[in-house]
Order: structure tokens, then C-alpha cells, then sequence
């Protein structure tokens, strides 16, 4: 970035600062929710892509089993949050105005008004945004990116920060994979290029398909977190 | 936003000075594009709402009728340039990197490297992402936001200042609407709540449907910027 005023070595430490600062709020956080021994997932993804509703489903499938809370980022309304709420999970909103992406700092206003889902599980969905998200850890154990099949093969190499950075990726939307030219095998060989470990999950939040193997996957994820944190004990 | 070592009246300095750097740059582009009678249109949206198929159908329909030229921006990769090369119109690819919108100075770049359209239309495809582009002005005519069926009818709601920026909206992948839950009236109402002058378009880039009447809209536009042009001379 060229900034009048600013020299390019005053940038580039303004932004070290920017990202170190972040990097100490995500570790406090991260320490309060191994504290906790709960599962935080980062959910990132184009606007639209159906984080939202793949939510809602998940929830009211699993929260006979474990405790869930949620954190929702968008740029303006609250409709997540309440979407999340008629569920029975808590869910807090965070309103980021111009701002295109979460914090760790936002993240950790929002876990002191949250109750702690001790034992469980917290959701935090990301502002709907294949870029800026990448770079800022939460303090998250697992980064997730849902993609749509209506977006197209292309995205993992055309936003490989994302993909780079994510542990798991849902394909979503694959009750309309009939209607559509989307070549899945070709999606995930783009999503490894930039990525070799990525693990990828095709779902429906609409039909449910799928869903049990990423129930799957989060029940093996917080089954290792919490593993790690006896180990550390 | 909260910068370690930054005052918040210096951060509000340096964010002014960034939009009063790119409106200078944009001015220049404005005059440039006026100079030579091009109508450039900067087009915006989330990833995968298909502006790229949008433009090659488009391109395709109308390249015997007016000079076009492509400007395409996206964090990584020169796929689309290729895909707007195969239709024959002159393209550029901005690889962004870590930015996640294009700005007025990289459209000055290539506008110098990129034939003009003297007389025609120039398109600008902007980098897939509803919040950053739509705080910098371009130089283009108009702003068009593309919107696919498949990202529900909230987001005009969701990121208002894309849609507060937008002149026209082009409601796109309307082919898959017998296969969605997708409330077309309520999308457009959530836009003009926040844009009342928003115009709106249902097209598919795809089947063809409704593009007839997006190249009115452009001929229309085309020859109001004409017309602008002879009265100032």
C-alpha cells in the first residue's frame, strides 16, 4: 500500500503492530477457551455462501449433545444473531461498520458478554468475505471455510490466502450441484494446490446432506483439543 | 479502528489523505475516460455471483456494436483476463495480492497499457468482496452490483454500502430460481430500503434471460454520458 505521509518502512511496522496486537488478543482468547475446554471454530466464506444456515441446522442437530454458543460478525443487522438464537444456542453480534473482517479483540468483548459453552463448542462466523478474514487469527483451534457450489471451481487459486489458511473446507449448496456446471474433484484439487492438508466435506445445510461427517469431524477435533489440554495439565 | 502508536485524530488523517489521493487519481481517470466518450462501468459483488460469465456473454452479444475493454482485478491468478481475451475485447488483469479492492491508481496503470474504447464501453471488474470496493471511487460512470439469486435476499441489508454506492443492480443466475427459496421482491425492497434510486435487473448470464435489457440500460447510459460530454464542450 502507498500511503501519502507515511514512509513504506512506517507502513509495514504499522501493520507488524496491527497484526502483533491482534496476535496477543487471539492468544488470550485462545487460553480462555482451552480454559474452558471448548471448541472454537472460525467459519469464514463469501457473503451468501450459507454459514448462516448450515449454522442453524448444525445447532439444532447437536445441542441435545453439547453446549454451543455462537459469535456472529456482519457489517450491519443483527438477523444472524437472532436466526442463531431461536435455535436455544446464545449467540452475540458484532456489527463491524466499515470494517470487512473480525478481530481477535472484537472476539474477546464478545466472549466476556457470552456464557463460556464449557465442554462444547463456539461458533464464530466470520463477515461474509473471501479476503481480509485470512489474516486475522480469533484465537480459533480450527479455521473453516464454506464455499458454495454456485461460486465455481475457481475461488481456492483466485483467493488462496483463505484456503491457505483453513483446516477444513465445506462445500455447500450440494442439492443444487444437478442444476449447475461445478466439477467438485476439480474444486478440490484447486483447494489443495494452494493447500496439500486441506481436509474438504461436501453438505447441504438445506437437504442435511453430509452434515453427519462434519458432526463427525467436529466431535474428532474436540476430542483432540481436549486431549491436548489433559496432556497439558 | 485502534492502532498501537497511531492517535485516532492521526489514523482518521492518514484515511483521508487515502481517499483523497484515490478521488485525485479517479478525477484523472474520469476526465481521461470522458475525453475519449467511454462509459466505464465498475462492477462489483461477492465471489462466484458470476460477473466474469456476465461479461463474456455480454462482451460476446456486443462486441460487433462498440468498442469494449476490460479491466479485471482479483487477488491472484490472470483467469479472467484470458476468459475476456477468448471473446476478443482487450483485457488487463490487477492481480491485488493481499488488497482486497481496486483502487483509482491501479486503474491509471491500466488504463495506460490497455487500448482505449473510444466511443464504447469500458468494464471493470472489481475484486469479489461486498464491503472494500465500495469506498473507492474508480473514475468509472457507474457502479453496478451483481447479486446471485443463490446469496439470499438480506445481503443488500447485510452490506448496505455496497448497495448504498450501487447505481444498478443486476439480480443474476436467475435460471436457478425454481430451485431456491429466493424472494426476488423482497431482495430488491431490502435494496431500495437502503438505496432508494437503486434500478434493478433479473438476468442470467447463463440462459441469456433479461441481458436484453441490461444493453439497454448501457446504451441508455452510453448515450447520457455522450450527451454530457457535447454540452460541456
Amino acid at each position: 500500500m502507498d500511503v501519502p505521509g507515511l514512509s513504506q518502512t512506517r507502513i509495514i511496522e504499522i501493520e507488524r503492530n496491527i497484526l502483533s496486537r491482534n496476535a496477543a488478543f487471539a492468544a488470550a482468547n485462545r487460553a480462555r477457551l482451552a480454559e474452558g475446554d471448548v471448541l472454537a471454530l472460525n467459519l469464514m466464506s463469501s457473503p451468501g455462501s450459507g454459514k448462516t444456515t448450515l449454522l442453524v441446522r448444525a445447532i439444532s442437530d447437536l445441542i441435545g449433545r453439547w453446549p454451543i454458543a455462537v459469535i456472529e460478525g456482519d457489517q450491519q443487522t443483527s438477523n444472524d444473531a437472532e436466526r442463531i438464537r431461536a435455535t436455544g444456542a446464545p449467540a452475540i453480534q458484532i456489527n463491524t461498520g466499515k470494517g470487512c473482517h473480525l478481530d481477535a479483540h472484537m472476539v474477546a468483548h464478545a466472549l466476556e458478554a457470552l456464557p463460556l459453552p464449557r465442554g462444547g463448542v463456539l461458533f464464530i462466523e466470520n463477515v461474509g468475505n473471501l479476503v481480509c478474514p485470512a489474516a486475522f487469527d480469533l484465537g480459533e483451534a480450527k479455521k473453516v471455510v464454506v464455499l458454495s457450489v454456485t461460486e465455481g471451481e475457481d475461488k481456492p487459486i483466485k483467493y488462496p490466502d483463505m484456503f491457505a489458511a483453513a483446516d477444513l473446507m465445506l462445500i455447500n449448496k450440494a442439492d443444487l450441484i444437478p442444476h449447475l456446471d461445478f466439477d467438485l474433484a476439480r474444486t478440490i484439487e484447486h483447494a489443495r494446490r494452494v493447500n496439500p492438508d486441506i481436509e474438504a466435506l461436501v453438505v447441504s445445510a438445506r437437504s442435511g446432506q453430509g452434515m453427519p461427517a462434519f458432526y463427525a469431524w467436529l466431535a474428532r477435533e474436540a476430542k483432540r483439543a481436549a486431549t491436548r489440554i489433559q496432556a497439558a495439565e
